[in-house]
């Protein structure tokens, strides 16, 4: 691990990392361009709260190996806090909230939400404890168009763009054109299909012939091998691959996730999303996962290694363990915590300073205190955000707190300065200083900030 | 509780409660009013994890009845996890990080934190088991100006002024004042002070009477009853209450207190906070903290049955349980899910529409579907928040979309109006309509959203 990031993932518990400041900064940088686009498309936001009932948690098929419970430290007879547990992921919760509030909300419900969750997995190579998600998905109240698929790769390169990390490229696929081979070549039933989608996601890892080999067993038709592995094999630009499909005669579930991957596809381009972003990937399966329809992936293309930086797509009813409505919806999920925590290890991403107000004011004469305290809350109230030094420390000193900070700009005034209304302003980045009236000082510290 | 509390403040687990999007909507615009407030003074952000060890926790003297305690749901032989417990504040994970960080961090180190927080408290009215706590906090390497106590009630002043919640209060004392008033009077000993101190914390409850003789009874000289019947009457302007306390003789704990609390008036005067948004209160005791020197409180004068919606104070020593280095600081902390609760039900604030992007593209004609997709993402490109709704319904049912969430603008297009490459923009507050040219869509719309 390069210096940078030990320097600025901290250790204190295993598996529940802390950033330094600098790092901090960076993090809610990243945390509101997400914002920002998820708001661009319409999303709001909801919180909800960091604990769930355990039976819910469990109903869902939550891995209880990975779950806290929750128990005060000294009340045996408290058996609520015994029904409580932390929440392991935002899709929970959100189903959960849906159903319980879905009368308050206007459908198609947009939500995005960026919160912690939990997940007490033995703590290895990078897999945190504790990390953030940041999450947006759309539901529907008993139907929603496919169209929605295509919207969230928009949102996606929309974050990614913005973030500057590079190139990378959204990976999309469809469940049903998955289960239509599947179920044409032999392997049928709920279990087996599970099973095959986590042989199909080992694809990348162990190779074409491991995976067929792997379905074979399963119970795929052996003579289907070489149909199943010509399908794997099908690569090339979207629309080459879509022609492809489209000339296989694979059942009806699978036609229909051909014609959905075709309509999504098409939607994506109109959404502006150029065709180096995305491309359609008949590998990526989410195994685990409940999705019915279109699955995305996202590949940071300088750094693969990563592996996928957003997660998402179509599900058919999210909240069928707490209501008996039906809510389809389609969403992703980035893992921001271990995310950038890989960007700043991989100098992706560089951390900045330990400051984010760019002005420090000095003092240099105790006895004129209040002049310092006036002048500081003239620039705060004009918006600029600005430290005072008020430890009665040399100057060197001061300027040496700045630097240390990374501070762009130092103000410096003394009895003189006060008595002729003028402040030197010393920019620490260029090492040019200035004598300043009063009265043009702002505008002068606002245009010094804009280079 | 009136109806808009009950429909914005959500029902789940007792004491976790949710808001509705609307409600999220308002509490992240108070949070960001906040950061900001706190980013203008310098500080920067640090997050800690939720979890702290166990041990920690009770060594700085956590009440093990409220403290949530994590296992994994199935695994008892997992002793590490025994050792985790959530956090109930945000000063012991501040003490714990300046301890392990403190070679890494530029002193004095201003940091921000909003996170949330949990108490297993019994849930009784707004007590909540999980808050957000809002904190500031400037914490020295071995010493800290006292000129720091007074940057703090200008950042309460500019908070509370931004969020426009009406008038109010910071209502500052000093510890030592207090403190050398007991030991005048014959309250020695940590002990006796601390419970001395939440006696006076209970004037404003019980009354003047109550409180002198609960002081008699702790071992306050009974003779001076009168003395400290008329210490706790005094009242009024800042500068009037300085005078009288100057001329009282009750040792020198008592004087270095009145100093201090002179010093930090002038300098909170400096600093622009007007005289009618402080003043000295020789009742605020903060009796159960760990305050050494200046203590605040605030109060909301149209509600002040709310309680202290910002309090805090000095301490003399933040992380003496985790560090042989003497870290002085002085901070505060919004318990904001409360607040923003109590601020809703009493309509102090008022919750808005459940929608934050202005505009709706609507869909006429799905034939013409990439245009609408297209008209969105140049919108969205041009940094105007956009929705566009693309379940196949009727223009009357998207209309009723937008009006539901109050949306602003609705964007209405069909064949027509792409030939003649123009979009029928409808405010939907005005109710009125007009056709724009594609070319100058962007800029009408953001003149229409300026009004």
């Amino acid at each position: 691990m390069p210096a940078s990031a030990d320097k600025h993932i901290l250790k204190n518990i295993s598996g529940f990392p802390e950033f330094s400041p600098e790092a901090q900064i960076l993090f809610n940088q990243v945390i509101a361009k997400i914002r920002e686009a998820y708001e661009g498309c319409g999303a709001i936001p909801i919180e909800t709260s960091a604990v769930e009932r355990t039976s819910h948690i469990l109903a869902k098929g939550g891995n209880d190996k990975e779950i806290y419970g929750l128990h005060r430290l000294q009340d045996a007879s408290d058996s609520a806090a015994k029904d409580y547990a932390l929440h392991f992921d935002l899709t929970l919760p959100l189903a959960r909230y849906v159903a319980q509030n879905g009368h308050r909300l206007v459908f198609p419900f947009k939500r995005y939400q960026i919160q912690p969750v939990w997940r007490g997995e033995r703590a290895q190579n990078k897999r945190y404890r504790q990390f953030y998600q940041c999450d947006v998905d759309v539901i529907g109240d008993g139907q929603l168009s496919l169209l929605y698929d295509a919207e969230i790769p928009a949102v996606i390169y929309q974050i990614f763009s913005s973030l500057e990390i590079g190139a990378f490229v959204i990976r999309i696929n469809n469940r049903k054109v998955l289960k239509g081979i599947l179920n044409h070549f032999g392997i049928q039933g709920d279990a087996a299909e599970l099973e095959a989608l986590n042989i199909i996601d080992d694809l990348e890892k162990t190779g074409l012939e491991d995976v067929t080999q792997r379905l074979t067993a399963l119970g795929a038709d052996p003579k289907a091998l070489s149909a199943i592995t010509g399908f794997f094999s099908i690569n090339g630009p979207v629309n080459a691959i879509l022609n492809e499909l489209q000339a296989l005669d694979y059942g009806e579930t699978f036609s229909q996730g051909v014609t959905e991957l075709t309509t999504v596809c098409t939607a994506i381009t109109a959404f502006g999303v150029p065709a180096t972003a995305f491309k359609i990937d008949l590998s990526i399966a989410r195994g685990l996962d409940y999705y019915t329809g279109t699955v995305y992936e996202t590949q940071l293309l300088s750094n693969p290694s990563i592996g996928s930086i957003c997660s998402g797509g179509r599900y058919d009813n999210l909240a069928e363990n707490f209501s008996k409505k039906r809510y389809p919806g389609v969403g992703i999920s980035i893992g921001l915590s271990r995310l950038l925590g890989e960007l700043i290890e991989k100098q992706i991403l560089t951390v900045g300073p330990q400051s984010i107000a760019p002005v420090l004011v000095t003092v240099i004469d105790q006895s004129k205190m209040t002049h310092y305290l006036a002048l500081t809350a003239q620039l705060r109230t004009a918006g600029i955000k600005t430290e005072i030094y008020l430890e009665p420390k040399k100057l060197k000193n001061q300027l040496a707190h700045a630097n240390k900070k990374g501070i762009k700009i130092a103000l410096i005034a003394g009895e003189t300065e006060f008595e002729h209304d003028e402040i030197l302003v010393k920019d620490l980045r260029q090492q040019t200083q200035q004598s300043i009236p009063t009265g043009k000082l702002v505008p002068y510290i606002q245009s010094l900030l804009a280079i």
